[in-house]
């Protein structure tokens, strides 16, 4: 999970446009007696399956991080495309180039502050962000700035932080987060992560660390992406755990604190990877395409269990059930594994430019990407029209307590953004996130996380959505 | 806080000695106007002062964790004694020689198992426990085996474990511990953190593996101390992330699962450190002793905030407030700010040594050591007649939900264990301990997990049972 600025606005936006929508879009589709039949048979076959945990504990477990460009981000396409194979789909690799990154090593330690015993130091929890340099091999050593939004670092001035590391010690908002607002808790947070660089190295900083921006109180740093500016110095970039940023800020406001950086990552050049797309064929409409997706890349950090093994099991599943169940779907349903959602999104992209010329033949784009927690329905970024003719499906959904429905303003997850760009009506699994941004991104995002009765819920909800869509009389109208 | 199974026993014991104290004991004692005045007056006081959150913010944040023989544990003892010298106390340092065992490189990988991607591994959360001995400085490799617990070990047998890794793999129960009872779910765990490595020494294993002795579910590993037995093979011992311990058990249930551990602590001599001992000498029987207390030493890998800095700050509190309102004790208040309480407990058995002759002097001895949460009331060990007189007191601590009583079975905590031993009446502070074995002996063990109301709730249920104790017309009934 990305970037979701989208999603972050139709969240604030829910109450009125959920209220608006009852009011005033199209009547509602009736579906045929054996649609909803067959729904209900695919809603109660995911929640008696399997399936989609064991294949997140594969990719979690037996593979492991799957960062784009690594053994294990190339080992889960191969894994993913053998098991779509077996279930009978017609699979193909579709090539993506993507940065590679390495992480090496990194360390952090103060060695000079107020109070402090001869002769030691205090150990930093730090992570290097995705895409960072490195600092020299023997490390840097510089005094930390500590400020708590750009507009502080910008009264200091160069004068003030040239040649120091700036730390941004803005507080992720655990209340907002732990009312089910996490991604708007996120979205603050992370302005310093994707930014913070290089807004401190246009006045001189050495380096740029921020507060994680995560929720846990366990001394977990959260990695994630970063971005430098052409023309502007490219500076070592990581995240410190919440615990240590509040360490600094303490000592800082007795004295000054030096800290010794050491980050050895490497940009390598790029690499070769693959989303696997596997088909399922419409029986009438075999042109016409509904997409089932998670991304297959994580972090590498934890093993990406609920940033997103689970969300790629979900579409796993969705292939998986149809078939156990002989279902027919009259479009495709089309399982897509992305690579490279969290540093690049290179696999989003180029899907969508190969697919340019079928655009109009993608009926809706579905991914799940914010954890596997227990699901209250779908983000939806479609017409009125569109939204009206899903209502029956999420009264089925609503069974299991996954019926609501969040109308969002723009593309609800990030892999699939180019193609919502395009006009295709996407949908993203709504989890409840409270406990989402503890996790991702940390070393602590591992298969333990996962609820199997919740990740089943999870496939349901794709599955139903997916099918229904597949099997509308009519396509989707596009937005 | 080490070593408490006489409280667990207390604590499953609660409910029927609590009954039993009200309906069987002696009358409760009627205090004066002016101790019930004085002890409301401390009460309050507390509550409305930071001295307690600041003492415990500067032995963590400016000076840090603090391993007996660490220059942090020796800054530590003369800050404190610096402190209580500014309070007007008469202090001294008690030499006590404790291990001195430090910490080195600690890293673990998998690099073998079942579906690993070509030239990868899984990196494992681990740390050493405290006085383990290293791995050869390349490391040890070696196959793992799983057990649950000691009886699944030996029906392993030396066949299926020499030359192999042990991992105990016995779950820390999260419920019991949520529902108050985390000293149970410790001493269930810890079972295998204290003499895994021998039991599987002596069957041939090469190192020792336990799943985190604590409850959080963010990849935290939970050092801890552990012993070895003269005659048996010394070999490495680490504690491993619940989650590792998780990854593993999964892998090997599939297939052989080799690790390589890398372990470089050192074990050098004995130092000397000390106890600080703080009079604040009693204006009728300055001879007779109320010793209020928290160890000072901390492990080596958070800072040590709720293990537990906030204790000894408890007991420096008591001291301030004392001293602050003017009041004049009866009897002499003992500030101590034990020494290697963590790993060998040295601190509190060289005090009991060396104060022998005066045992009877001793009146009481209270420490604060499982957390700083909110408090209940207090752990006592002592006589049915010594508690009723302190009934007066709990009513007074009941204004802030301070004012129970749990009876318990021996000491309440180690480092006046060795007072209790020959008689002398012992409490503890009752703190709500549901999140405590989430965090302690871990690196999230930080000054933010303070509450500072929270704290200076614990500072007052020191302050007032110390002061009633301190004043009581008779000395407390020895047990």
């Amino acid at each position: 999970m990305k970037k979701l600025l989208p999603l972050i606005v139709g969240l604030m936006l829910f109450t009125n446009l959920a209220f608006a929508q009852r009011n005033t879009q199209a009547p509602a589709e009736r579906y045929s007696d054996q649609l909803v039949a067959e729904l209900n048979q695919l809603m109660r076959a995911a929640l008696a399956s399997n399936y989609a945990y064991q294949q997140t504990a594969y990719l979690c477990n037996n593979i492991g991080p799957r960062l784009s460009g690594s053994p294990q981000a190339n080992a889960a396409v191969e894994y993913v495309a053998a098991e779509m194979r077996k279930l009978g789909l017609e699979v193909k690799l579709e090539k993506v180039t993507v940065p590679h990154w390495v992480r090496g090593i990194e360390t952090g330690e103060l060695i000079e502050f107020k109070g402090q015993a001869k002769g030691t130091t205090q150990k930093l929890v730090l992570t290097a962000l995705g895409g960072s340099v490195a600092t020299p091999k023997e490390g840097l050593t510089a005094e930390v700035v500590v400020v708590e939004n750009y507009d502080q670092l910008e009264a200091l001035g160069r004068a003030k932080v040239a040649g120091k590391i700036v730390l941004y010690n803005a507080k992720f908002d655990r209340q907002l987060a732990a009312s089910g607002r996490g991604l708007e808790a996120y979205g603050q947070a992370v302005a310093y992560r994707g930014a913070g660089a290089t807004r401190a190295a246009r006045l001189g900083a050495v380096a740029a660390l921020n507060r994680s921006a995560g929720g846990a109180e366990y001394r977990l740093a959260h990695t994630g992406g970063m971005r430098y500016q052409e023309g502007v110095a490219k500076i070592p970039a990581a995240a410190v755990a919440a615990e240590d940023a509040e360490l600094i800020a303490y000592l800082a406001a007795q004295g000054p604190v030096k800290l010794h950086l050491t980050m050895t990552p490497q940009t390598l050049p790029d690499a070769v990877s693959y989303n696997v797309i596997a088909d399922l064929k419409g029986s009438e409409h075999p042109e016409q395409i509904v997409i089932v997706s998670g991304h297959l890349d994580s972090w590498d950090v934890g093993t990406g269990a609920l940033d997103d093994a689970s969300g790629v099991a979900a579409a796993m599943q969705t292939a998986n059930l149809i078939k156990q169940l002989g279902l027919k779907p009259k479009r495709t349903i089309r399982v897509i594994a992305w690579m490279n959602e969290e540093n690049g999104l290179m696999g989003g992209r180029t899907y969508a430019e190969n697919h340019k010329a079928e655009a109009t033949n993608h009926i809706a784009a579905i991914e799940s990407d914010l954890g596997a927690s227990h699901p209250l329905g779908f983000h939806a970024h479609a017409s009125p029209n569109a939204l009206a003719k899903l209502r029956p499906a999420s009264a089925i959904l609503q069974g299991i307590g996954a019926g609501l429905v969040n109308v969002v303003d723009g593309s609800p997850e990030a892999d699939i953004s180019p193609l919502d760009a395009v006009g295709v009506p996407t949908f993203g699994i709504w989890q409840d996130s409270r406990t989402y941004f503890d996790y991702h991104h940390t070393i602590a995002d591992t298969m333990d996380k996962i609820v199997p009765r919740e990740l089943a819920e999870n496939a349901a909800v794709m599955a139903v959505l997916a099918y229904a869509i597949a099997n509308l009389p009519e396509p989707l109208a596009r937005k």
